[in-house]
């Protein structure tokens, strides 16, 4: 089974952004440890800020993987063409967020890439994108 | 470890309605296995149509259970009175719903009750509740 | 042919209401009315105050009756698990006013119930319940 | 008695548009059967894809006539005239609709005519007429 | 000079209804009195119900005569088109309403015809017409 | 003379819930203090989270009891069934709040119960009850 | 008679301030224009920038005056304390406007004080003052 | 094969209203050219500044002929009536703007008809229906 | 102690504007009553009607007296510089009200001032002010 | 002449995306077969799903080159930015769109880059690029 | 050259309100220091709270003054009136604020007399008003 | 001291875009004079029309810059990703602005960035860069 994380604007700087609420570890150290608690699964992560290289990383895999965690970022609130994508893959999609969104500003609680996903999980930190694989593997 | 899973409005049809869409299955034919996948776990259920009747339950558990899950339908959208009894309580609440809320009508866009919740699961289905049982035991 | 009036909030004060405006006859005297002229038909009625016991009685009916005949009064405008419980139920359900919504205040032009009854019957006071009737029994 | 039916646009096609939904009966033949079933009731049939038209026959039947039953069509949610007309006339004005409004688009769930209307009843197809006929009768 | 009194949806109706609000005087009356007034225009009065037709009066006398007052009633606040035939012609054109607009309901407020008239006379009765006439003469 | 207090939902946690903020006191104790500051008021207490038994709880002290004080809590702000409870009954109504209503989020400025009661109080902590009662006693 | 013009913010600039657009004649000189044009008249001229100095006029004027004519400039749109002052007198107000505030800006499409005015004349330049004599000495 | 022009209110004034800005040639002198171009098609030619005249027309042609380029001008962003009309018949229709919708007023930005055309072309002028006829030939 | 009374625009009319809402009496003779009730409270009595005058009176007081009872009247909904004041001084403010705004217009739902003062109390007519000032004597 | 197609987001799918819908065609043989037809035009293809690449593109064409037409997709509704490119250059841009963004969600009906354009083409398919180029090319 | 400086509501506070946020020097001490660095420069300070005092002064200098700084503090976001008298006035005026007031309330994020100036500073402290001294200098 | 100036989309074609508005000077010309003008100061200059890439340049030097200037042109309006950036570095942003927001459309009035910076400047050209220059350099 492969499955691709797909982090969008500012996630590059975990741990080293405001660690004392993100905390100090950094998202590429979190894969490693995600990885090998799954050997089973072939895992692919990209990080982009750029809106349309999030567009075509959906599109690069979005007709072969078996599964897409999708955590957009800034992006989540405004992008109608990611959006697009999203609906335009033949791959499941599932929205991660660390935070909460709807503890957020207003503007934080529209989501245009929910609309297309298979599911959300939000506010559980790096745990998000650790309860989205239990969802792919069938093992939650 | 006690978790407590609190389910409101129109939850207790499933199984019975449109089974088509939401399967076969009554909660609490999935909440026994539920329970049996973890047997660790001291389980409760409660489910109520009644908005009050849900912030009793959460008043009830909500200063000595380890943790619980709240799907609160149809009132998660409306009940500013639910979310202050989430507020209230000392026990941290994962908001849980079968559905993904952004792929329906507008008006379920909003979320009074995410605003006080640790996080937020949905549109996994059943599997959205074993998700957030993954959370509290760290499971996943 | 059975037949179930649900009413909701403040109803239970008809009669006694502002009887210059709304009357001086209580539902229940209408409702032993409405039972003589339609020997033929089994009639059930059922009035609360509480949203949740509203949505209780249309789970017990909404399976096996013949129609449902539905004033939820207030909560027409604010009760999204209300209106899921009428899209749940396979009974077909008409939405009855006893005053034209479209001439009070704004926030009762909305409802949320409306959209998933068959058809909706407001404005002439108790005459609107016998005018559901008539399209349950086909006399009109 | 006198009751006058007052149709407005695009119900001229009744029977021809889409039959599948409509059903296969014009609102000509319908009228016969009703005046059929009232023989004590001196009927009026009027439409018109014209607001002004519409507006002309309230005033010519509005002073005189027992009962009017509207059916304004899309003008229901946009004509300020219309709905002023209704309001100038001494006749009391039934709003008829065949369709359930608030199961439509957001934009026909206003009502600028609903407000001056005794009653309004919607979504029971042809026989949204007859119940408007009842309630002038009584026999309701 | 000649001036054209064009009269909207409802006006017809003058003297006759609501009379205590709106007096007993029919519009036809007024008008013989203004034009007696006036003995030295050459007054034009046309009224409809139509919004179309209004549109072909302003077409017809709006290239010519020096002056139109314009009464479009309900028609004022929804009518694009009507505002559209303002904008196109060449002679000067004055709104009038008999009523306050803004002392009415907030749906009133907005006009669009407002926006290509030289100037608005509102609130008082027929005595707007004469002070629009008293704008074109030059006499106040 | 008969005060009749009612609470809506999450009072009942005064007291135990965010001490630090609320204070250390729970609400029976200070309605004995209140009761032994006037003794010759005949006082009632009903506290309840369901909003229907609120609504009840309007129904029957709403016609007999000198003064209602009604503190309802989230259901204030959304509630338009207990705000026509509270204009059904004969009862002067007082609203009562503990914390100051425009200081806190944007969705609790709202109040569709205060547009039935005679007077609001809000902000003064438990004071806010005491000031409610020197209106009826005219104490103040 | 005694008619009182009050002019609002501004309008001391008459005159001076983009002569192409308002004119070259400031408001004194018109003013003793249209008092000579009615020498019957007991004219009174107030301006003021001060909202509350126009509320203090308004109070002065607005017992005794047989009419004010009110242009409140730019505190049409937004003062609802000068809105209270006019329905607090008895003295009729009409308010006018040099432009029509309908071809402006949106948010000077709201009218606060128009509520409570006799009628409402804009769009004429000074001439609008003119006709609003023309209504108090019923001269049009 | 059979075409239908509809040109909706204003649409009369073409070549003598404001002819700096839409040209000096009036619409039968294009369509007389235009219909000289495509010698194979049998064109159709109906303006009116009706409302329900255009629906009408649309009624007329609608189940017979091969297609319809419609200019509701004002009407394409007010009638609700109009768009009904065009989802009634099964002739598929063309939207067509001789200017940009876009580039105008914010009113304009909404388009009823729209939903239920085949698709729009607006802004080229009078070239606008060229380009919607060679839709409908294939030619493009 | 001292306490401050801070009346807004149009409260000097009391007494005189519409006496049989109001009451005949004035703010003076009830401000005496009011002094004479309290003799050991040193009262200070401000009114104006201009904004800016009400900012320097809290600016005057608010650095020294115990207490300010603040009627804004019309500047309550609109003033933001009024509501920064409030929010600047630090002696502790009383929002005051005749009426009860959440039953009156719409635009009066709104309070810039309240979100900074310690409690608001609205309704009681004159007795409001008593109320306030049993919550500075804490004699409720 | 040259003209430029520019493509935004997700339009690199077609032929791929949802093929039933959309059809088995993808862009590049669409273009050979659109270039073949007008071998007296020079074309240029570019797409990106990068909104800046976009902008940039718009830059290099848009003062050389004699028409462009633009898709911009998903970034239609919400890229202020491409709205300003297409204001900056000086090249003529048509908007382009595959379908009628009237049919679709809401938040499809804005388009900033809409207000820039000569005009706009939507709702033919892989026509609405050919209907661009007559308008080009005149051959319409 | 000469400078005047207008600073609007609750400035006149600097140094005394919440000196920990707003630092502990008022606003003339800081003016002598601005002064002093520009001793060629003839400058002006005017602070007042009433609304239409500061439209005086933009009337009295806006004819002959080089420049003006406007620092209208809460007025920013509600005075139609005072943008009125910036765009009415010669002189140019740039907008100051201590505050960013984007980091602010919502109500804050609206500027009616941002439309008339020059240009904005904002979010410097005291030192927005050497900014903008710069700017007049060509200093910067 | 380093300073970064980061512009947005568009601000690459300053010197050829619309000159006669913006100036015939590019970015580049007015950066070297900037740069000679300061020279203890050690300028970095990056454009980019690329959102993401904007997002990778605050990235780049947010940690170790003592200044950005930041335009970010139409993506000030729309872009979270981009405000959740200048959120999370350390270095002081400012923003500037060409012309001023509030003078043009309605959807410009917004800043998402502006709530995370320091302050903004936006109003004076070029100019505005070198006013934020002297902030940094407290030469102001």
């Amino acid at each position: 089974m492969k499955l691709v994380i797909i982090n969008g604007p500012n996630l590059n700087l975990l741990g080293k952004r405001e660690p004392e609420i993100y905390g100090h570890i950094d998202f590429e150290t979190f894969f490693k440890t995600l990885a090998l608690a799954h050997p089973t699964i072939n895992f692919e992560y990209y990080q982009s800020n750029v809106e349309g290289e999030l567009i075509n990383a959906l599109h690069q895999w979005g007709f072969s993987a078996n599964g897409i965690l999708l955590n957009a970022g800034g992006f989540t609130h405004t992008s109608i063409a990611l959006a697009d994508a999203v609906a335009a893959v033949k791959t499941p999609v599932v929205e991660v967020h660390l935070s909460n969104i709807f503890a957020r500003e207003n503007f934080r609680h529209t989501s245009y890439i929910g609309a297309h996903c298979v599911g959300s999980i939000s506010g559980f930190g790096l745990q998000s994108y650790a309860l989205a694989v239990s969802y792919f593997t069938n093992m939650a």
